[in-house]
C-alpha cells in the first residue's frame, strides 16, 4: 500500500493509498462521515460510509478529535468540488493518538499574546502555513538570484569583536573571557570577501537589541547581503531593483494559492516592475513637508516618514544620498556634496517602508581612518578592515535586505511577528 | 567597452573588453610584460608589448605590485596553453591602487596563527577559493535536495530559553533581563514544525562553547537539520544515505576544478554509493576492540574511535543504537532493548568521523516527562515541547549534518578551520 502525501494525491486516481495526517475537523452523519485531514502538504476530505467500513471503524472515526493523528487508507476518487480535485474513499482508519483535550487554537479570534504563547501549535493553521511557505519561496528566490549571477555565498561570522553601528543595540556574550557581540550585519566581512571573490553574498540571522515595540522590528531577523567589488551606488540601485522584481515574480508564480489564503491583493504585486523611482533624500524631505510632515532637513526618517513616502508610489522607491552625519561610519561621501553619503534605502510600497539599505563604502584608507576617529571606534579592532584599503582597494558597494520585512510586504501583513516561525521580540523568547 | 568577468572571457574571443581585477604576479621583459590577474571569478594572463602600448604605459605595468588593483583593456585572444583557453592582448592599463607594501600572504609557508590573523587576505589564495566554492556548492546542493523533495524550510530561532544538551557548553546572553542561550540545534523546534508541515528542515549557525581544541571543532558552525513526521529510525538512515550521495555527486559534477586545486583524490568520492554499511554500536565496539582499542561497552566514542571506524569502509558508515544513557534526553528507546536509543551517527570515510547525528524522538508524553526529570530539566521550560506529545503526537525522526565537517571530508582537509570563511575557535575571534 503506497503511503502518499496529500499534495501528490492527484497522481493516484483510482488507486488505494494511505495518508498519514491529523484531523482538522469532521462532520458525522448516522451512516456517513466526512473527515477533513491535513498532513502538512495540504488538506483532504476522507469519506467514510458505515456500510463499507462496519460499525466498529465508524465508531472509531466518531472518537477522533481535532488534531488527533490518524492514518487512513482507501481509494482516491476524482471530485472536482473537492480541494485539490480529489477525495479519499476510506476503507481503513487507524488512530495514532486521540487528543484528549480541546486544541488551544480554534477558528475563533484569539489575542496575540495567547497565539504567541502557543506559536508551536498556531503554526498548524492555514494562514501561518501560507505565510511560511511564501517565506521559504522568498528565501529560495533570493539565493537563486545570486547563485545564478555568479555570486559566491560566503558566510560571515555571528560572533564578532566589532561594533558596526554603535554598541547600545548589541547583544553581548562571554567568549572564553573576551567580550563578543552578535552580528548586526555581515557587511564588513563581505567587503573582505568581495575583494577575494568579486561578487559575494551572505545570508544569516542578525541581531539588534533595540528596546522598541513596533510592527517592523524583531530582535533576531534574517538578512541577505550582496557585496560587489568595482561597483558604485548606481550599480546597487539597479541590482536591488532587479532583485526585488525577480523575488516578487517567483512568489506570484509559485505561491499564488498561499497569497489567496492570505487574501493578498495580487494586482499590487503584479504592478512591481522597472523602473523603480529614484529620489534623493532632499526630494523626499520636500515631499514629506508638502504632505504636512514636520521633518526638517538633516533629520533621519522614522516609521511615519517611511510609511508616507512608501504610499506615494505603486512600486518600491529608492531614496538616495542621505546626510552623511545620520549614516554609518563606512559610507562613502558624495564627491559632488561631501555632506551627503552615497547610500540608498529601498522603501516597499503600500506603507511597508524600508526593506533594503545599502550603498557605496569608503575605499580610501585615510578617509576611513578619519571616520573611525570621528566615530570613536578603535583602530585596533578594525585593523583587518583597514587592511582592505591597503591591499588593492577598489570602489565597492552592497546592500542588505531584511527577509521578514520583505515577507510582511509580499504577504500583505500588518506586523512582522508572523513572518518568522519563532519571533523574538521585546521580553518574548518563548516558545 | 564591455566590462567582463574572467570566467566569461571565452565568450568574447577577438573582442575588446575590460577586466577589473588585482595583480597576482608579473614577469617583465624589456619589451614584453606578462601580468597574471585575478578578479575573483578566475585568473587570466594579460600580455603587454611595449611596442603596442608605448613607454609610459609599459612603465606603469612595471610599477604594479602584488594585489595592486588594476583595470586592463584589450582584445581577447584564444590561447590553448593559457588557463581558461584565452589571454588578453593589452591596449590600455589603469592602476586603481598601487600596493605600497609587501602583501602578507606569500607563496612560501606561513604558520597557521599568522594565516588566521590574516584570514581576510588569505581568502584571496587559490586554495581558500577552492574550499569556499566547494562549501557554497555543498550548501546549494543540501538546500536543493530538501526543496526538491517537498520539505519546507522553517528557520528555527537562535535565541532560546532551553538547554538542549546540557548547559555547560552554552553561550549565554542577557535578553532584556532574562537569560537566553544561543542555539545548539534547531531540532526541538523542528519537531513542532514537522507536526505542522510534515517534512521540514532548518539551516543556520549553531554554537557550542566547548573548551576543546581539536581538528573537528568550531565554536560557531552551520548545521542543516531535516525532521519528518511519521518517520522512524530506518527512514532517516535511508534519507541520510541518499542525501550524502546527492551532495557528493553535485560537488563532483560542478566543482571538479576546485577539487583538483585541492589535490583531492576524487576516486575516493566517486566510490560513495548506496548502500552504506549499517552497524550497531555493539558491533562497532567489537570491531574497535579487535583493532586493539581499549573501549568498553557503554563508553561513548571519541575522535580516536570515530577515526578508526571510519577508516574501515570506503563509504560512510551508519552506526546505530547507542546506549540510551550516553545520548540526549529526547531519544526514543529501542522497543527490543530499552537500554538502547533509536539513534544513529554517520561517520564519513578516510578517518573523518561523525558528520551526521540523528534518530527517532520520544513521542509518548509520559516517557518524555520521565526523561526530563531524569535529566533534571525544567518541565516549565519544555511545556511547549511536551504539548507536541499531547496534540496529535506521531513517531518522528530527523538528523543534523554539520556543514564544516562535510566540507572538510569532501575537500580532504586536515582541519575544519579552513572550511568556513571566518572560523571561531577557542580564544580566537579576530578578524
Amino acid at each position: 500500500m503506497p503511503v502518499v502525501y496529500i499534495e501528490d494525491l492527484a497522481q493516484h486516481f483510482e488507486q488505494e493509498v494511505s495518508i498519514r495526517g491529523w484531523l482538522r475537523h469532521k462532520r458525522m452523519g448516522g451512516k456517513i462521515a466526512f473527515l477533513i485531514l491535513r498532513d502538512g502538504t495540504g488538506d483532504m476530505q476522507a469519506v467514510m460510509s458505515k456500510a463499507t467500513v462496519g460499525e466498529e471503524l465508524f465508531a472509531q472515526a466518531n472518537k477522533l478529535t481535532q488534531e488527533s493523528s490518524v492514518i487512513v487508507t482507501g481509494k482516491v476518487r476524482a471530485d472536482p468540488r473537492a480541494p485539490g480535485g480529489c477525495e479519499l474513499d476510506v476503507r481503513d482508519l487507524r488512530p495514532v493518538q486521540l487528543v484528549a483535550q480541546e486544541f488551544p487554537i480554534q477558528a475563533k479570534e484569539h489575542g496575540t499574546g495567547f497565539l504567541m504563547e502557543n506559536r508551536h501549535l498556531w503554526l498548524r493553521s492555514h494562514r501561518q502555513h501560507a505565510i511560511l511557505r511564501v517565506r521559504h519561496e522568498i528565501i529560495r528566490a533570493c539565493r537563486n538570484f545570486f547563485d545564478d549571477r555568479g555570486f559566491v555565498l560566503v558566510d560571515t561570522p555571528i560572533f564578532t569583536p566589532n561594533a558596526c553601528e554603535g554598541t547600545t543595540t548589541l547583544f553581548e556574550t562571554d567568549y572564553f573571557g573576551e567580550k563578543a557581540y552578535l552580528t548586526q550585519s555581515g557587511q564588513l566581512y563581505n567587503e573582505a570577501t568581495a575583494a577575494a571573490f568579486g561578487k559575494v553574498y551572505c545570508f544569516g540571522p542578525t541581531f539588534r537589541a533595540e528596546k522598541s515595540k513596533t510592527r517592523r522590528h524583531l530582535m533576531e531577523f534574517w538578512m541577505i547581503e550582496p557585496e560587489v567589488a568595482y561597483a558604485e551606488l548606481q550599480d546597487m540601485m539597479a541590482l536591488a531593483e532587479e532583485f526585488l522584481i525577480v523575488i516578487v515574480r517567483s512568489v506570484l508564480k509559485l505561491r499564488r494559492e498561499e497569497l489567496k489564503v492570505l487574501e493578498r491583493d495580487v494586482s499590487k504585486l503584479e504592478a512591481i516592475a522597472a523602473p523603480f523611482p529614484r529620489i534623493t533624500y532632499q526630494e523626499a524631505v520636500e515631499r514629506l513637508q508638502e504632505r504636512g510632515n514636520p521633518i526638517q532637513p538633516g533629520d533621519d526618517f522614522g516609521g511615519d516618514e517611511e510609511t508616507i513616502l512608501s504610499k506615494e508610489f505603486d512600486r518600491p522607491v529608492i531614496v538616495h544620498r542621505y546626510p552623511k552625519i545620520i549614516k554609518a561610519f563606512y559610507m562613502q561621501e558624495d564627491p559632488e556634496n561631501p555632506a551627503l553619503a552615497l547610500c540608498m534605502d529601498v522603501l516597499a510600497p503600500e506603507g511597508y517602508g524600508e526593506i533594503i539599505g545599502g550603498g557605496q563604502r569608503i575605499h580610501e584608507r585615510d578617509k576611513l581612518e578619519a571616520r573611525l576617529k570621528e566615530h570613536r571606534l578603535s583602530e585596533d579592532a578594525f585593523k583587518w578592515y583597514l587592511d582592505l584599503r591597503t591591499f588593492g582597494s577598489v570602489p565597492h558597494a552592497g546592500f542588505g535586505m531584511g527577509i521578514e520585512r520583505a515577507v510582511a510586504w509580499i504577504c500583505g501583513l500588518e506586523h512582522v511577528r508572523e513572518t518568522i516561525p519563532f519571533p523574538r521580540m521585546l521580553y518574548k523568547i518563548y516558545p
